[in-house]
């Protein structure tokens, strides 16, 4: 991966929303993609679906698109961000909890082995960040992550966090909401880490981030209402929870939904199987100089199932080296 | 209460949207509600919050207004309208379910006593529920809710319960729409039966419904991807749930909020403790006439700390039947 200077401009754009006007406006909606099939699938299918006087027009109002965020949005590799963050709070807690010295999964974490405490799967990771997540008002951690997202760097790149989003999905996002479409994020990761940040960075506001939950409690404390954020797990919004996550917070089946892993089969699968034009576009993780390949048989982002379900089925996969001319806004163009 | 024929243009209004356009439009934005405190508070915040210059100003993207159903938006006297939809249901699910003879609440029901299968409260009433919506698929009971709300009748009026909707919070609805407030429905009901109708008549889509569900699954049947309602309670979105329910939807707290029992003034509270301006308004029900007189003993709908908290703290109470010039839209003028 090559750093380049390019990221101040960036950073402006998104933070000032400027990126919708600017990509609608020039003549290519989606400048960072290169011309191919996936690049025309994504113009048919707007074209499609918003041409008014097109046999297969949605009305605005139906026109939902879902986002899966790790690996589909911004990158996941070497660890999840969300992990990133559970590190970094079991080390701030550790304190607290002379018990986390021999307890695991935080005794890996501390002792830096994370492979270690990653070897639970999905759940395991859910359970740690439910663990680490706990004990806070709803409003003490929309701060603590706040605060952590504004300096916490990437370990590889040595950027913000915020700047590891991919430059063309953002110009993907910016296009379909410029076509009418409410753009979703449906993430395993944890609603209340995303939401701070969501629409800052992907002009995607609260109402519209779909996540993993653990319970809250609605408490008055000294006759201030607080929700407390409790050690208990609420909602797992991965693989068959997706199709259910999107149901309780959208109550539409989306018109197209984007993925890059086989904990996003089930989303696509759920769009595809409604009436009229569906849209379900895997990214594929090919580029090992400007970002990471992998892909059947990785621990993170592991696609393999549904490489071979998008194959049979026609589903559009991303070729990040060939398709993608820029993967990130800080690239040198 | 009088049944007049006017319900064709209210329900042509609704159904076209035209409301929103309509009302603006008009000198007077509120014009079943007649001059009083009650309008005067909701035009003076509205104002306040979102005229450009005002000290007060919040932005488009934070208007968020939250509106309890049952008693609030539409009538729940003499029964809540889905505890009717369940009695219809129970009876319609008989034939398949012989032990319902003396298994309560199922047998009180069955035997026409209502009164006796409601002695449970809230609780038991969402169990009802739950054991007469579950194991059916997403899809299905949609249709099933679809087809009863088009045909089912209110047993006093005999009007569609499509009908028997406040036709001054119908303007509010539009009014604060108007003025880029987003609006959304925080009912103790279900979620799933508010969606089939709720944009149709209220002009809130599924996605701004939040309500009360049980567990559905994802599941391949033959192939083909469905959501399985599970006979399992999976959130209460009653009393302290709302909030709850509040955060996991929208991740914003309301800047106003509506309601009309005990069972909304968690949410009430919730909204008021966010700083600046924040509105909290009850709908007192005191019009024997043309709706239903009933609060501080009422098993349905009570309003009893409520409505000290709302002396207490200043909130803005509606007296049905001064404020509102009309009730319903099928009123004669």
């Amino acid at each position: 991966m090559k750093a380049g200077t390019g990221h101040v401009v960036g950073m402006l754009m998104a933070a000032a929303g400027g990126i919708v006007t600017g990509l609608v406006e020039a003549a290519d909606a989606l400048p960072s993609w290169n011309e191919g099939a996936a690049k025309g699938a994504i113009f048919q299918f707007v074209d499609r679906t918003t041409r008014a006087g097109s046999p297969d027009f949605v009305p605005p109002d139906e026109r939902v698109a879902v986002f899966d965020n790790d690996g589909t949005l911004w990158a996941e590799q070497p660890l999840y961000v969300q992990l990133q963050f559970v590190i970094d709070r079991v080390r701030a807690l550790a304190p607290r909890h002379p018990e986390w010295r021999t307890l695991e999964p935080f005794a890996s974490i501390l002792k830096g082995d994370v492979r270690a405490a990653l070897a639970g799967g999905e759940r395991a990771l859910a359970e740690l960040a439910m663990a680490t997540h706990a004990g806070t008002t709803s409003e003490e951690f929309e701060t603590i992550v706040s605060d952590w997202i504004a300096t916490a760097k990437h370990p590889v790149t040595g950027r913000p966090y915020t700047e590891m989003v991919y430059r063309p999905m953002l110009e993907l996002l910016a296009y379909l909401r410029a076509h009418g479409f409410k753009t979703y994020i449906v993430s395993g990761g944890g609603i209340e880490f995303m939401r701070p940040w969501s629409a800052r960075i992907y002009g995607v506001p609260p109402e519209q981030v779909i996540g993993s939950s653990i319970k809250t409690r609605f408490e008055l404390r000294e006759g201030r209402p607080v929700l407390v954020r409790l050690p208990e797990l609420n909602f797992i919004d991965e693989g068959p929870g997706k199709p259910v996550g999107i149901q309780t917070h959208v109550g539409r089946r989306p018109l197209a939904a984007f993925g890059n892993s086989d904990g996003d089969l089930q989303m696509l699968e759920w769009t595809a199987a409604g009436p009229g034009p569906r849209f379900c576009l895997y990214v594929h993780h090919t580029d090992a100089a400007r970002e990471w390949a992998y892909d059947r048989t990785s621990s993170i982002g592991r696609l393999d199932k549904g490489l071979d379900e998008a194959k049979t089925r026609g589903w559009t996969v991303v070729d990040m080296k060939t398709d993608w001319k820029r993967v990130f806004e800080f690239e040198s163009r």
